[in-house]
């Protein structure tokens, strides 16, 4: 056994593969893939087309196959399984979780869905797989997996164990027994731990435990993954509006919810829209970035015109030009700044202590202690390079009105958008920039116009 | 049993709770908190001060009191523990797996952790602790706990359960029993759930599992992070230099260790250095916020003297001026895009396929479609607005070059920065913003002065 056992894909290997691809060497293929994690051999096959992938596919095990086809990319698969006929898809489905099996159907078009189900073999997990496709994508039912153990409130530990050896095929991972009634309404669990620690005769009603977190089938993704967090479970049931359990949801599924939240996020907060990675083509990355470059074009463009009002001051004091980029990327700095404290707190507790007036203040007077140093630094180091009194004035006290306002903007935004039901993380973007710049600009200019014509 | 047992922490509560503490009312403060769950109580109690706190812990239950300080904030801990003797800290210790000890001990003057450690009555708990207490926070063996069910080669099964049996207290979710030789080098492990299916007489060797991945205690948590999540894992075997088995990290921790990391990189790119929350004091938000403030600052009066420079070129056309906010602002735009993808190719992958060449390449193409795409609209805009050619053709060829600068800027500083060990997120914040709005200027205002002058 190697102390880590880490996969790397080495350019030779890539090379290596590629040739015997290229000559049909299904020898080495087949040896060098035997043993390596279907995780890894996924990473090798996200190198090479979806007809070289079908190629490796059909001199693979069909149980490896499904292994891989479960850890590919999303982005990938769907393009991938245009390759496979319904019943070859049908073929893997066989082998996975229902909820592994439910995401990779919900990226088939609904025509090709329907026939890989109907060509599914085992007509319990073609009921299970139907049951999860019911749900939204980002909603515990449609994250869970049908999967589990579930055992009568009457039963012994003996009739447990059975149930177990029954399922032990179909369930990987078993942490905990579940315990239903005789109408399937969840009771409580048994832990794994204690039915190996229990005598055979006891029963189940005599040792399980009652107090038991579960979650409805309508609840967000995220919520389950907070409170999976909080109470560090490994796994919570899901019941139906009726209390009757109808699937659990594992660690690891919540594992990718974290992860995806935190892309969504920086995607949002970076302008970068649309899920793209460096190895997409050069048009789907610029694609992805246009839309973002034109409003903050657009916002420039607009403050240009608005400048323009100006024009005869600027004439007068170039000066009053040259500090432009300092106040916009104040404005900025300072507005991002606000909205990802706020988006933090939206993304970690649950509740909001405290009015809206109070965490207002607050951010106010971050905004004059920040506004109020570095008001004085730009003050003087003005006097101090460019010698100009009224000019230091008009650009310290410029300044000034801009981090509070930049603040007072970075806190609002998110909050507002949260409230709409749209992703916070939206504001701490080029949005919140494009914003920032504008009004800067306003107060800059109109605090010019004043200080100048006194 | 409650399908949703989601605490919600209201104001009333909290004014109730606030009232007894003032009151001293001890039975309505006992009886309220029995049966929530610690992580809950923690919530509450991080709205009071720590004295108060402390009243809380002396009416409480010392193993409840344990799990509550597991549950704290850490930001909050260490001014927390100052109230508490050595003695009493000890108490809560004995409580705690090894590993939430040493984060709790981490928070303390070397002084105090020694009085803690000599006043714990568990000498094996105490010896655990010390030799977490040797690694850095941020490795395998300082995330590990030393809690684990181990079994000898040569045990039977029913050997195994005994096992269990002895640490069912010590050890509070067992997923495999890790199995060692009789130098306690690691060698494989057995599945929970095969225990429950095997006989009691069968041997471990003929049982257990030799296909396993462990890590050494000098591995990054957040390479134990990727690897766990890459392949699905619920715990991972922690090993020395040796091959001997020394700790385990479970999930839970590594949930923990993905969302601190993507809270890191949240703030290194929003310039928001330190972790700072909304509820912290009016100083330490400012505090943590001045330092990028003053750097995008000192940046803007840097740029303001350079533009000195081109003071004629701004009174004879003023309406250069009007471009600034434009192309400061795409520039920065643009290098948060291209740094934010190269962050993520960073995290998300094991290697990089393809050479750094072939990566400027596509760089370079993905700059030169967003350029010439934004260069155009801007040009059109202007010539149909401003009815000014000369314009229309400095903004955008000025538009164009930024484009190109500030990608080939944003992709390489997190590479840089990556390879001298850095965290490359730095990159697609104020930094970028900082370094692309100087260049910005210096291109425009070159680009500006030779067309004019044509």
């Amino acid at each position: 056994m190697d102390s880590i056992v880490k996969f790397e894909l080495t350019k030779e290997l890539l090379e290596r593969f590629s040739e015997a691809l290229r000559d049909r060497d299904d020898a080495f293929i087949q040896s060098r893939l035997e043993g390596i994690n279907p995780a890894d051999i996924s990473t090798i096959l996200e190198e090479f087309s979806a007809e070289e992938c079908k190629y490796v596919f059909d001199l693979l095990p069909v149980e490896t196959d499904s292994e891989i086809l479960n850890e590919m990319d999303e982005d990938v698969i769907e393009e991938f399984l245009v390759h496979f006929s319904s019943r070859e898809i049908a073929q893997y489905v066989e082998f996975m979780d229902s909820d592994d099996a439910a995401d990779i159907l919900y990226q088939m078009p609904p025509k090709q869905r329907e026939d890989v189900i109907s060509a599914l073999e085992n007509e319990e997990r073609a009921q299970n797989i139907l049951d999860l496709l019911q749900y939204e994508e980002d909603v515990a039912g449609g994250i869970m997996a049908k999967e589990l153990v579930k055992a009568y409130e009457k039963w012994t530990v003996k009739e447990c164990i059975d149930e177990i050896r029954k399922q032990a095929e179909n369930v990987e991972k078993i942490y905990s027994v579940y315990v239903v009634n005789d109408q399937e309404k969840l009771l409580g669990k048994v832990d794994l731990k204690k039915i190996v620690l229990s005598n055979d005769s006891v029963k189940v009603a005599d040792i399980f435990d009652d107090d038991l977190v579960s979650v409805e089938t309508y609840l967000q993704d995220v919520e389950v993954a907070n409170l999976m967090q909080k109470y560090d479970f490994d796994a919570v049931p899901v019941v139906n509006a009726r209390g009757k359990l109808v699937g659990r949801i594992t660690i690891d599924d919540i594992v990718d919810v974290i992860t995806e939240t935190a892309d969504e996020e920086r995607q949002l907060m970076t302008g970068v829209s649309s899920d793209v990675e460096e190895d997409d083509t050069v048009w789907a990355i610029s694609k992805a970035r246009l839309p973002w470059l034109i409003i903050g074009m657009a916002g420039g463009v607009l403050g240009a015109q608005f400048m323009g009002l100006f024009r005869e001051d600027i004439i007068l004091i170039p000066a009053v030009a040259f500090f432009i980029p300092l106040i916009t990327a104040t404005g900025g700095n300072v507005g991002i700044q606000s909205s990802s404290i706020v988006v933090q707190t939206l993304a970690s507790s649950n509740v909001f202590i405290g009015t809206m007036g109070k965490r207002l203040i607050k951010v106010f007077f971050v905004a004059v202690v920040n506004g109020a140093i570095l008001s004085l630094m730009v003050f003087g180091l003005i006097i101090l390079i460019n010698k100009d009194q009224s000019l230091a004035m008009t650009v310290s006290f410029a300044l000034f009105s801009v981090v509070l306002l930049a603040s007072f903007m970075g806190t609002v935004t998110p909050l507002i958008l949260n409230r709409l039901g749209v992703n916070p993380a939206l504001a701490s973007g080029p949005f919140i920039t494009t914003t920032n710049d504008l009004l800067g600009l306003a107060v800059y200019f109109s605090v010019a116009h004043v200080l100048y014509n006194l």
